[in-house]
């Protein structure tokens, strides 16, 4: 891999998420060498996915190079990397660009869409975990309206114009948000020749709350503002198996579209050689103790999604979002300079700053720790929030623009179709 | 295709480019059911394609719906299609999504990559002709230098480091100048474990000056310009073959490179039907005459790039750059207008508004029709020029703070593999 030999101790963080790009800004102003591998050269700002894939942002500007963000370290070296598996033994990590020995492991691999075993659901739903995967579902998204219009059976023109999305968390409830806009903004005007009330979305949930990781007010005002927008939620109702044409479920509801999006279940993403069973929690997190060792291993780490830490107030882990990342990535990398000291490490404290989702324009829902409060006041300190964690001026700057023009004029011009997505639903076109 | 009769007479355009787009815009306020074709959902702003391959811009802020040019006319009608043929006795367009008759057709296909023939060049050089196409390159040159970090065979790294651009009209020189900025100002800081002074840069032109289609003084000071940047420019020299590695040429000199760009023909894009030898001009461009008329049909037109109008001064017909074809779009609407109003029609005069090309930072040519000047003056113009006809406010406003941006801070910050291009140069990875 040409990482030259270095008289610090050499830490390799796996992936440049939230979590490794944290601790890799910590390590890299104190006495190590720090190696981020990663599968993109990229760092993705996952939050606002939802947003490439419904055309109101530019994937480039949710993304930031990571050369970029480490510019400047001497003792940093990146490498676009698939790593293959880890020897713990011999301090060894195998990637597809060759092999590196480690002082200090830290995976920080994150998390990826989870189908529990169910491959209908898996072969034909759309995923929203990427930036690729975004602009596909923006492709489709886009490709199906157009479908739309050369079918004129009535069947098809509504599964082409049916939108079902499984999972009420923060990204189904903002996807269905967006998708709503458009269909009451854009279509409208884009398809004149297309009766677009015809479109429907449907956002499911399994439990009897959307927002389950939210308070009951937050859940009930999003479920309000949804409603308000057009979307039909559905709780207590379970996506057993979707074959791309027809998605069925627990009862005898069935739903016939186009477009099912799955965002209703993360897993982590583990690598072999620590991916034994008795490494790894609920989801396939691994557990790591209150210095985020994993479990048997003294200089091996995890932090972010793919870590599990049991902790009270928290017994499935903390949340898979940015906030516990970055938390664990400081934290971790305070305790590797203590340890590179001969201190004893300090264990991590979560401070939950309190969780957000927004619905659409000027309709947000907010749980910070002090308050709980939704609609105007709540969009704008999303957005704030959002700006400021965005990676990169340019692309505050660029996000910043996009949204004050989508909000004047209540449109969303990035409806591009640049990577036709491999159509699934074939139309007979009238001729 | 689901397009309703109208009472109005039905026109056709095949293609969203410039031309198509100012003439729809023409007809849309008139009495005619305008119906338009084309590959891709957007508009492309070809001249800056060169920016998006090099990082500097994103893709979707040169994009532009279709659908959202034309918004609000109740005669205008879109369709995703792929053409496939042209019946001209029958009067209808076969696509893939149907058939359609037409009152007035006008092929506004333009242009795509001329290989003059050449297999070996066509199988391994890149193009950059469309987003796409600019999106792969802008992977491969970026993966190339992460390639180059892992070889120890100064050959390899040589190679991966070397850039070939065949071609030294407008899109060469650009793409050389923005190539070589990123070479100065970003390699270093990038890959500081890479000695990035082996970069080269190098442009090929046949004849024996670079943009010959502009000023003597233009073609001299543009290549003054790209010395000065430390592009290599090579005149006189033909490239005759490329397998993948080696680009050899007319004489003795060969290039070891990774990455040629293949920026040195055109040719009109033909469809069947109309696609006869007897119609064709040189570089297949339809013949057509001071109307726009196809030969031989009353009611085909053709414009912009596939259009080749014999003309005193012009005996390759107009340029094939946006001017003369929104030109000529603009002046067939009027002429349709004129023909349904049983008036005679007015023959195309093209006004001149000369041409320019940017090398750098305060570094470009401008030839206008009374001045010629080079310089950061030219530079400030040519930008100013390429806001203007650009399609879309949000579009200017973010192509202008990049620019800004990347101005201020002598960068380029959409440096993303996000659909990496699939590698055509392998490496042996030391382990």
């Amino acid at each position: 891999m040409n990482i030259p030999q270095s008289s610090f101790p050499r830490v390799i963080i796996i992936g440049g998420g939230f979590g490794g790009i944290a601790l890799a800004k910590r390590l890299c102003k104190k006495e190590f060498q720090v190696v981020m591998m990663d599968k993109h050269n990229y760092h993705t700002f996952q939050p606002l996915l939802y947003q490439v894939s419904t055309g109101g942002l530019e994937p480039d500007s949710i993304a930031y190079p990571i050369r970029k963000v480490l510019q400047g370290y001497p003792h940093f070296y990146f490498r676009l990397a698939q790593v293959k598996s880890v020897d713990t033994e011999q301090e060894l990590v195998h990637t597809n660009i060759g092999e590196l020995k480690y002082d200090y492991l830290v995976v920080a691999t994150g998390s990826t869409t989870n189908y529990f075993g169910n491959k209908s659901i898996k072969k034909n739903s759309m995923a929203m975990k990427s930036i690729p995967q975004s602009l596909n579902l923006r492709s489709l998204i886009l490709e199906n309206f157009e479908l739309a219009l050369l079918t004129d059976d009535l069947h098809e023109r509504e599964a082409l114009m049916n939108f079902v999305i499984v999972g009420g968390g923060p990204t189904g409830v903002e996807l269905a948000g967006a998708l709503a806009e458009i269909k009451k903004g854009i279509l409208p005007k884009d398809y004149p020749d297309l009766d677009t009330r015809i479109a429907q979305i449907n956002l499911i949930q399994s439990s009897e709350r959307i927002l389950p990781a939210m308070s009951e007010i937050a859940s009930k005002k999003a479920e309000r503002f949804l409603e308000k927008l057009g979307v039909n939620v559905w709780k207590n109702l379970r996506v057993l198996e979707y074959d791309g044409k027809v998605v069925t479920t627990n009862t005898d509801t069935v739903f016939e579209t186009a477009t099912m999006v799955w965002a209703a279940g993360v897993k982590a993403v583990t690598i072999k050689g620590l991916n034994g069973k008795d490494l790894l929690a609920k989801g396939n997190r691994l557990k790591v103790n209150h210095f985020h060792q994993v479990e048997g291993h003294e200089n091996v780490f995890a932090i972010g999604d793919v870590a599990h830490m049991a902790m009270e107030g928290y017994p499935n882990g903390f949340p898979m979002m940015a906030q516990p990342a970055m938390q664990q990535g400081i934290s971790l990398g305070d305790n590797l300079v203590r340890l590179s000291e001969k201190l004893p490490m300090a264990p991590f404290i979560y401070k939950d700053k309190g969780s957000m989702a927004t619905v659409g324009r000027n309709k947000a829902v907010a749980d910070l720790p002090r308050f709980k409060f939704q609609g105007v006041f709540a969009w704008f300190i999303w957005m704030f929030v959002h700006l400021y964690f965005l990676i990169g001026f340019r692309n505050r700057v660029v996000v910043f623009i996009n949204w004050v023009y989508n909000y004047i004029k209540f449109d969303r011009e990035a409806r591009l179709i640049i990577r036709p997505f491999k159509k699934k639903y074939t139309v007979k076109p009238k001729i």
